[in-house]
């Protein structure tokens, strides 16, 4: 709990949840090499799940919120997969989000800005990703957000 | 044709079509080092493609169906890539599937299970995979599922 | 500026820009050892972006167009990864190709041929590429196509 980041994290209010059990038959995370493959993360946090529609009942506050919590279950499932220890986490390679919305919204960097302006905040350089963002017509279970992620590991 | 996964996919009932031909001007897999990238595979089995919409014309157990025959077809790129020789399979990585769906749809992980869990009843643990499951508001050529793939072989 | 794919694009025509900035708080590319992450690259040009629905107000001509630009932004991140020498790239690995269109839209992998067919004239063999096509109900921005990529360099 010493680790650089996780006093980071403290700093920001921000504790960890265990990590998310996936939603079906497949595993959270495959580490291949120095590579880390995080399986999509919905929206969800100890209150339970985000759900809402960007464009419709959502606005993009409330999605940038929803994104952030994608971001803290990737964080999460990044640190089982360093065995505990994130400050093992050399870069965050990439991340695909995915937004729940309306076919004529148009901010989903705003939106999908909630990860990734928090990843920033607690891993710095080692958190400058490439990253996608694209609009879904629907997502798992109806949540607002879903972000899968590529990190290097050492 | 006498590989592990070869004799599990036969008493399963299953013999892998050829790979089939990209729908368009790209290859179906790009081997990097030991990883395999292979195109997303559209829902299409012996009798053609299946094609729906989840929420309106489809049920969810159309969907698994279409999701294992985009599983079969994944395999059948793999095996390729592997020269014929599936055995050569190190670890199933990563899963992007997308689902034709209606916005109100929200099963996207159960149909997505219909590929994950045929790929965990050929390939045991090694077909532990991480897994992105959104939803399209359409796809290619009508098909109700496309799911692309990243293996680890050796 | 002498360098064989640089020349190949002076034949076809094309300056590449500089490099776009992304739309948010994200880095444009990120290289892991000898591979490289390029953000989601949206449709758009010297006269800014081309915005539009497949199946509503654009054509799959108008598409291809779109996707061909994505293309070019991709070639100029590269280049930008490649310090300058596009004549490092490897091979083209892997396109993720989105398309903002309607729900009953089925020609995807023609509109995304708009970048797959550019990227095989410029870079021959070393730009045959793994692909995924899917139908986005709305992009960032309201852009007609956005493409991601994963390349090899030496």
């Amino acid at each position: 709990m010493s680790g650089t980041y996780e006093t980071r994290l403290a700093e920001l209010g921000v504790t960890l949840p265990d990590a998310p059990a996936p939603a079906a038959n497949y595993v959270p995370y495959v580490t291949v090499g120095d590579m880390v493959y995080v399986s999509g993360q919905i929206s969800q946090d100890a209150d339970g799940r985000i759900n809402g529609k960007l464009g419709d009942d959502f606005t993009v506050e409330q999605g940038q919120a929803a994104a952030k919590s994608c971001a803290i279950n990737l964080m999460a499932q990044l640190k089982a997969a360093c065995d505990g220890d994130l400050d093992r986490l050399v870069q965050v390679v990439k991340l695909g989000g995915f937004v729940n919305c309306t076919p004529d919204f148009a901010d989903h960097p705003k939106v999908i800005n909630g990860a990734s302006d928090f990843i920033g905040e607690v891993f710095g350089n080692a958190g400058k990703h490439a990253r996608a963002a694209v609009g879904s017509s629907s997502l798992p279970l109806g949540v607002a957000v879903e972000i899968e992620g590529i990190f290097q590991i050492k």
